[in-house]
């Protein structure tokens, strides 16, 4: 809850002016949203404008003159205009000079022309010391006060003081510059807003297209083979059951992904016998991605949990368990208690769930303010540790699921296995080899490797 | 977990005192925690008291002397008293000329009084460079480092540099300054901590109503009339099927009623032509309580998936379920598998996991920290399409549930439908609404409208 | 998301040179990693080491000269080199002189040296100005821009200039800056990265021994009496029944002890009749970690309610239903709906629901950047209110989910209560306590004494 949510805020001049004068070219959306913001925080407000007649949705605290008029006002011009319309200042050139401009534009495209848009500007203005700011906030942000959205403001420029100016005035906004150094980091910038989660592309797609071969998989054992063969129409498996195998498939198999980058870059290691030098470029974009495979990883598992829990309701479940009771019943015998098997049921059902339990957990210090909140050491405790111990608790889970049926011919339809012994030759792999590397003898060298020691020294210092 | 919980923070007087003095009046809680914590933070604290007799629970490195010896010693006075001893000051007016004094008191009432107490304080010391701050931090935070509550610390003053010497003291204790503007924001910042989620208010009421009207709705359909006509007592219906039932009726509504603004807003924008008016003022308080709508519609949500969970479990459940098996077991016959309903029932339980999913996704990502990591672009996207697809699904999931029920006689009791129709008008207006507002021929013309085109220009620059 | 982590982070020198030149001592992994961090955010930099042969993971754009002409090259010098090796630095101390000295070291263990390394660092060069900054970020967290841990570097330094100095880069660098005072601090900063939780040690030992009792308790009574006395192996309770049992005890013993010592503090308040004395050690330590308590209560809780929700997919639940069935089929009869059953069962699972929901309500807002966005009244309203409501609930979930059960000899094994009547006492005594202090009679002077009032003053000022 943000106080400004709540219209508490004093909408009124500064009193003792001590604040310097801002100006804003350009009374679109933007330019009022950011007028009215900084009227609040206190500064004086200038608009540059085409035509000074005022439109009642300028704040009245603002005077509008011309351009060059307001220009002359302030140290500090904000350009609230989009970009093909920046050759309009090639006349105000020397009234600019040596004046701060705050280049706030975005594009429509990635990359959307060859140079930055405020690169464009400080070639347009040689004089004047233009910054990259503000592009990262949204006017229905500032107008509304509700900055549900991030208070991020990336800030950078080629000139020191030009930048400290603009980031005190984003500071007073309530928002939080980042200095991103100097002028070439705009085009990144002009990129960011952009950008639809980067990071999580290419482990949304892989998850997309393992998720599509378990599926035609699952349909052609599950539903086609059955119809085939036994003629039992089991099509509405589509719905829920197939879903249900996917699921704790997909969440065992990239949760092993998020810890077999770091098996890998070990191995490298002790190969290499040193650490100082680059790992393969596909392992950095792997160990990378970890975070995000991790948390989809997590999202399958929820889903897993979900539906098993609701399975009992499903009306398939229903009726076969009827009709067990009741051939038993018709047949006038009860089995009896079978204890082995109340033993394989719960502990598989109780390591399922303190498996989730352990990664909802490591799920939850990925939230930034947690991870925020606790050391390095905690982190790496919680990522690290908590994370194989879950590891560990889901594929001993998947390995009791599958009980005494790895050895029983009638699991292999067409002589394929059952999706979830697929899914335990990644897992399986991690734990064997993370398990060979924690030994003495391998552990020792790698962690003097990974101190800086190193077998054939040739990069030391 | 903050180092300072931990006690490992040094108390110590700073050795180079290049830190200015600041000086306390009050002696009470807030005023030696806040000395405390100053120490901790490398300034030297003096204390204005009535009598300078030294209480042991003042910080030792502590000086304390009397108000206007203590306040000449220092540039920054904080006034740690209660309002209505203000007028001691009176006599101090010419001591504390040109001091940078801060307010930090707090009522007792929103609007306890007609100014508030920073601005009563200027005129009180017309002098004095009067800055609002602090008073959104308690005592016990203070002392016991565990800041667990909010870090944040509102600053409202006339005087610009006053303001910013307090901002950068509010710094140095590890707290976050928020520049409020001028002191008449000292109205708002007093009234801040009085406030009991102000947006939720709204939400809240409007929940709490509709629950009340829909409990007596099932009431009457579901115990009473049951009652009456069939002699049954399912008055237990109270602890468990009537919630059941209201929860997702209530989050469906509500979640429809967090995109029926939008909606409405769209409407409104094509009729007028122009972006550039202002919203009704119902609709404006609307779209600013959405995000809570849409947390308390995924409460409702929630309680339904774990109350549907439990309901096996539930004595009544499996009575229901016996009685059935008993009977068929007693008629000797098995009823066979409905692929139909099979199918329907297995696709009504996944469309609410996947709705449910959905909702908890799009809620994790409004909690602050997340929604700060995202850009605004990835932030839309999450609310809207996401959300727009939880609508989606949550409302197929109600259909489903519904299934031929719709146009059986027996589903309308005294002539009423069930809640779960009600429920799906919103919803279904919505998304008819919707579906329509992205048909090119409507779409293109509003997108127009959004970038700042107008059918009748009026407003223009 | 960070921007840095897609890499489009311009790596280009400062063009207008207008930031300090910073140097560098060590070319080691952390002095790396803080040269490129340093060269993107505009600084220049110089590196000082033993050999000036440039290894290619020194970036490209640094100097590395020997350390003295480094040193004259720059106003702040960083030492990226381990605490044995700090006697070179003694030749050095000349150069050094008046210059900010910047210790970042860490140690292997807590507490390792009599003094902290930023306090050596200062005895060798009593002319510098030692700061101590930056131990709390990792070298992999500055290469790869992937900021998942902590954004936090305790700062701290006996010359407030060069700390501020100091402060003014970690800003630039994108990171947040705490001034934890003066040098005295360092021994903190070095031990925090090197804690593990210690918040969370004595509420997780607790839970640890508190566990491992009823573990054995439960086995006692269970297991072992059930196959002295019944022949019974269930020896299969120890993977479900069991943790199902302790889980909620656990969770409903640590919640009342959540809000055990605020009832004690009352009574001592009262007792004493002044707040103006310390509370007794244990109770203010208690006091600290009732956050951690109050969420390893929620973990336990929440492993109750996934356990409880997949028991009917347990073979021995199964087992026991059909038995249960069969057995009335062979009879020929039905039990009738018994209604008062339904009315326990039902609102036993309301009940235990309601209380779930808020318990995770409250868990929701204790995390940290929730409840920074809340403010004090708020937090409060949410942890006392909701937090007492949640106890209130549960305690009635445990109470109907004996029912008659409290009365009936056969539950008294070996003369043993059951473990959920163990649960009760704590949760019970708190809430008549707090009921009796909420009487009017009580809570006033109670209220009166918190605002300040003493029985007998003897402290005030």
């Amino acid at each position: 809850m943000n106080i400004n949510s709540s219209n508490i805020m004093a909408l009124a001049p500064n009193t003792s002016n001590k604040r310097e004068t801002v100006c804003i070219f350009g009374t679109g959306d933007f330019g009022r949203a950011l007028g009215h913001k900084m009227i609040q925080s206190g500064y004086p407000v200038v608009y540059g404008s085409r035509s000074t007649q005022i439109s009642n949705l300028i704040p009245k605290e603002a005077e509008v003159l011309s351009h060059a008029e307001a220009a002359q006002k302030a140290a500090v011009i904000i350009i609230a205009i989009q970009r093909q319309h920046y050759n309009f200042l090639t006349p105000l050139a020397e009234i600019l000079h040596g004046k701060v401009v705050v280049d706030i534009s975005n594009n429509l495209k990635l990359n959307q022309y060859p140079e930055s848009n405020a690169e464009y500007l400080a070639q347009l203005l040689p004089g004047a010391k233009v910054v990259k700011a503000f592009n990262t906030v949204s006017a229905w942000a500032l107008q509304s006060g509700a900055l549900d959205a991030s208070r991020q403001v990336f800030v950078c420029g080629d000139d020191v003081e030009a930048k400290q100016m603009v980031m005190n005035i984003v500071r007073a906004l309530g928002l939080t510059p980042l200095d991103q150094g100097s002028l070439l980091a705009a085009q990144g910038i002009e990129n960011y807003p952009l950008q639809l989660f980067p990071m999580w592309k290419f482990p949304f797609f892989l998850s997309l297209g393992l998720t599509a071969f378990f599926f035609f998989y699952c349909l052609a054992l599950d539903v086609i083979y059955t119809y085939i063969y036994e003629r039992n129409n089991f099509s509405f498996f589509i719905a829920f059951t197939i879903p249900n195998r996917i699921c704790p498939v997909m969440a065992l198999i990239l949760l092993a992904l998020v810890y077999l980058p770091g098996v890998l870059a070990a191995i490298i290691q002790l190969y290499r016998g040193t650490k100082y030098r680059r790992f393969p470029d596909w392992l950095d974009k792997w160990m990378l991605c970890r975070k995000q495979l991790g948390l989809i990883a997590l999202a399958f598992a929820s889903l897993h949990a979900v539906f098993t829990l609701a399975s009992p309701m499903r009306s398939f479940v229903r009726w076969r368990t009827s009709k067990g009771i009741i051939s038993q019943a018709l047949n006038n015998k009860t089995e009896p208690l079978d204890t082995t098997n109340a033993w394989i049921s719960d502990s598989y059902l109780a390591l399922g769930i303190l498996g989730f339990f352990f990664f909802v957990l490591v799920g939850i210090t990925s939230l930034p303010s947690v991870s925020n909140s606790v050391n390095w050491r905690e982190f790496r405790f919680v990522q690290s540790k908590l994370g194989y111990l879950t590891l560990i608790l889901c594929t001993a889970h998947t390995l009791l699921y599958g009980g005494k049926w790895f050895l029983s011919p009638s699991a292999y339809r067409w002589y394929l296995p059952n999706i979830y012994m697929l899914s335990l030759v990644v897992p399986c792999t991690v734990l064997v080899v993370k398990f060979v590397l924690i030994f003495p003898c391998i552990d020792k060298p790698l962690t003097q490797i990974r101190q800086g020691w190193e077998r054939n020294p040739k990069y030391s210092e």
